[in-house]
């Protein structure tokens, strides 16, 4: 019957990936949210980070039964192997228009990810009083470079599968052997699958874009120590445009800073990370996953 | 005896005001840590976030027996009085150079701020393999607004006979009624006392110059949801030339990415918070305390 093709019909029958990727369900014994990190959401079989962030953030928000993460935290302790997670998530504060909770993402009884998460309604309808800048100028999508999921030396990226990426030619020498030696990405990110951005997929999106180091000529895994994410508003349908930069690499860390604007050309999330960085010693196989 | 006077005995006979406000002794069941929030440390009654920061994660630091702050997040709850406070500190990860703590700021039972903190020890030698920018350039100190702990209508800063604050004066046009309309202050920063700068008062100094939201007209409190800070290198002794910038102020929100200068001119912080500016209401007194 058409009339009964509710939302939630129309989902179960064809949900966009990033939405299966990052379901949680309640646990069967009242206790936290279960959730499964996909294999297809990896970067040479580690989950990237942004979407480790939105799976332990969607647990949050159903807790906190409000739509928007305001400002998220995270703190990354261990990466998941793909499979089954649990998601802990702790109410510390419910306010009048915003609630504050912590999410505990956990897999075989080690917590992987604790994240802080600040949650409430966006504002999609008042401009702002004052902002300072103009979007990036990027060349338009089909004169970028587009994500291969398999790179040059052979590290699979699944994640490129399900998000459409198309980096900026000016910053993507690194994949040529070389890199710009300026700490930058700019880049157009979309889901392949056509699914709109909303609030949630700007926690993706802020950690889509390669690492700014690969411009510096560090290609080694660049782990993620801290990522926090601001989202500013609801994102308009279409690409995004998201623009990474660092200020600093020194003693194996740096940061990296990313706006995403969308396609109205307002500013939709900003975020933050701390990441190590290390050169590729000859011994080390696989690639380093961290200060261990 | 002279031979006696070790740093302890020193600290002992005259602490540093930013320390004996921070100070944290270890909860007498075993369970976390004491300390209070110091009156001297507030604006307007409440305490400064900066300082509340530092207050957490000195806790933290003592759990994890490492000396520096790496990546600190905290999302704010409630703002606690003046008086005592506890502060329960959870080990998430112990590595080899890296550890990850919660640390919850409560005060009557009431959690008023949660913080998560990487801990470890900054590499004070490497110098920067890259880095994107040169310090600012501000006035020197003497051409520069000094803070004043009473504001023009009648609001107390005590803080400010703890921090000296020298405004640059192309960012103070805001207390002559003559605001830059440009989300942006200047200044440097260095404790009235001579305590010399160190890794847990950079948490102090990026959150010590006035709201950015002030250059835009808004004078009203500016409650903190969300603030992360990066500490990248131990800062040289003397001041810290600190710069704060935001980028958009819409739907009652603004974000702050401050940065910190040493006087050897070495980037050594970072820190972004999302705050709230609201126009003040006639009605409204005392200022409002964040979202209710």
């Amino acid at each position: 019957m058409l009339e009964d093709a509710s939302p939630d019909a129309a989902e179960r029958a064809a949900p966009y990936d990033f939405d299966q990727a990052t379901a949680v369900a309640p646990g069967a014994d009242g206790s936290g949210y279960g959730g499964s990190v996909d294999p297809g959401w990896t970067i040479g079989g580690r989950p990237n980070g942004g979407y480790l962030l939105a799976l332990a953030t969607r647990a949050a928000l159903v807790e906190a039964g409000r739509p928007d993460p305001l400002a998220v935290s995270a703190h990354y302790l261990s990466p998941p192997a793909p499979g089954p997670v649990g998601v802990a998530v702790t109410l510390l504060r419910a306010g009048r228009s915003v609630s504050v909770l912590r999410a505990t993402l956990g897999q075989d009884g080690a917590a992987c990810l604790e994240a802080l998460v600040s949650a409430g309604q966006l504002d999609g309808v008042a401009e702002p009083l004052w902002r300072a800048d103009r979007p990036p100028e990027l060349p338009p999508p089909d004169e970028c470079v587009p994500g291969q999921s398999e790179m040059e030396n052979g590290v699979q990226v699944p994640i490129l599968d399900h998000i459409d990426v198309r980096l900026d030619p000016a910053t993507a020498g690194w994949a040529l052997g070389r890199p710009a030696r300026r700490a930058e990405m700019r880049g157009w990110v979309r889901f392949h699958d056509g699914r709109p951005p909303d609030s949630l997929a700007l926690l993706q999106a802020v950690d889509a874009l390669p690492p700014v180091s690969f411009e510096l000529g560090v290609l080694s895994w660049a782990p993620t120590l801290e990522l926090t994410a601001y989202v500013r508003r609801p994102p308009a349908p279409g690409w995004l445009a998201c623009v990474a930069r660092g200020r600093m690499l020194q003693g194996g860390w740096f940061d990296e800073e990313a706006e995403v604007w969308d396609e109205r050309g307002a500013l939709v999330a900003q975020s933050r990370q701390l990441a190590g960085a290390r050169a590729p010693q000859p011994s080390e196989s696989p690639p380093p996953s961290g200060d261990g």
